[in-house]
């Protein structure tokens, strides 16, 4: 395979892998798909097994007070999903439906909720690390359905995707130390797993022009690290895992302090689970009965 | 344990099996009831392992023109949930930034995406049934999060949660003789999980006094049944799988068609994963160490 996105799109597809939907970004996924992405899911918890994580799942909305407390909307309001409902009387609800069902626009007619998408899998839990963490901060697993607002036909550009993420709070030390050794974790198991994987300082996507020197800065202080495989480009390669170190970002917002008192710092980790298996497709075909046998054995122990 | 709806909330967030997010039905689910919730969802894989379902996985949003198609907001507008996100310039960033910073409204800044929160976890597979079935039609396998707008503070009843559902399209006797079989199971398999399951005829929750001619009417012609299980109340029991006889809805708005070229029917059935759950420990107790043997053995083999 070259590297063509609509070739790869689309092989996608013959093989039954992913089913389109009539949105970009939002297709079904096939049973194989989804059984290679637990297969490689549970080797991510075969890794972690023994540090001792709490693991939570949360629901793919959260509360909406979360994104403005945490200031998204000041770097990622192109990327924000809020939920609108409807809120009006029977006539009102009458005209909606008539407009809905000729064509016509019916945004009006809805008021925001109290919820909005997940936009980061780690996001529901720092409200929950609240007050005083134990003496070794605290480490929480999480498996959850994450949304960003960016349409596209590269099919590893998702508007809703899993993320397979860990959350570490504590010392400036602990969280440090523990956010290194992963990214070395995480390179072995996508090297394990025949992809040519790398591990390269990286900025998240900030809004406008006032987020390019927000992108400058990060990348100076080396607070965001990506695990990056070639999946639709060999230039240009795809993030598959994600590193990024909050310093005291979500602590001070929810006033998250350590055993001795001190303002907690936070990291996070997360593998995009769709990301890690178009990559293993790519690398390795549309076939996993065909794929090499040092591959399958570690998918299918 | 008493029927008192606080009392059992707070008994599921004090044994660490939900934990609070600050909205009501959003709550994130802790490990136990996750693996609750899998081995329950592993049994109904079980009983139909030899159905020869096709099985897909689909994200939580779906595209907006299938609620539209499928005229949603004529009957549930209340419990829609429509994605909005921001597609302004700089200028109209910073300040929705401060708006929402400074807890005032930001909801006119949004517009209307091209995604819709899925409201059940069938809609995603019709479109892609479009055209003639196969001879014996087909059946679908899913499990998918799904969005209803109700707020509550009673536990079952939840803004976002999962489904496993089946989908079942072909002629009117294959659909409705797979829905009879699927309506026994259904109560046989929470039977053996000492649970009091019966049937009975419903209505789904349409919307205004148009809904309730509605409602009559699609309890007249049997169209939807419910396995109800005692959760929160003794005299109101709670819906954990529902069955839904759609006769040519579906078709007619996608064009499906049987093998002999007439419209084909569909119906589905879903389990509500999260209120099988909390039925197994309102009915058991919150420790599933402490459960009854034969229950143990069912969901632990």
């Amino acid at each position: 395979m070259g590297y063509d996105l609509k070739e790869f799109y689309d092989g996608l597809v013959q093989h039954g892998l992913i089913v389109p939907v009539g949105v970009p970004g939002a297709f079904g996924r096939g049973a194989l798909f989804e059984e290679v992405l637990e297969r490689f899911n549970a080797l991510v918890s075969e890794l972690s097994r023994t540090d001792g994580a709490e693991s939570y799942t949360f629901p793919p909305v959260i509360s909406r007070a979360v994104l403005e407390r945490v200031k998204y909307l000041e770097s990622f309001p192109h990327l924000c999903g809020a939920v609108y409902s409807f809120f009006g009387d029977e006539e009102r609800a009458k005209t909606l439906a008539a407009r809905a069902g000729a064509g016509e626009p019916w945004a009006e007619f809805l008021g925001m909720t109290d919820v909005v998408m997940n936009p980061a899998a780690c996001y529901p839990v720092y409200p929950s690390f609240t007050g005083t963490l134990p003496e070794g901060g605290r480490l929480v697993s999480m498996l959850n359905w994450v949304y960003r607002h960016e349409p596209s036909p590269e099919p590893t550009r998702m508007q809703s995707f899993r993320v397979r993420e860990f959350v570490r709070a504590g010392s400036a030390a602990q969280v440090l130390e523990w956010r290194d050794s992963w990214l070395q974790r995480g390179l072995t198991l996508l090297g394990s797993l025949g992809l040519a994987a790398k591990s390269e300082v990286a900025a998240d996507p900030f809004f406008g022009r006032g987020g390019k020197l927000l992108a400058v800065n990060q990348k100076e202080q080396q607070l965001k690290f990506e695990i990056v495989v070639p999946v639709i480009s060999a230039a240009d390669p795809t993030a598959v895992c994600s590193f990024n170190y909050h310093q005291e970002h979500f602590s001070s917002a929810f006033d998250i302090r350590t055993a001795d008192g001190d303002r907690a710092r936070t990291a996070c980790l997360g593998f995009g689970l769709e990301r890690v298996v178009m990559a293993l497709f790519k690398a390795h075909g549309f076939d996993p009965a065909a794929w090499p046998p040092e591959v399958r054995r570690r998918l299918w122990p």
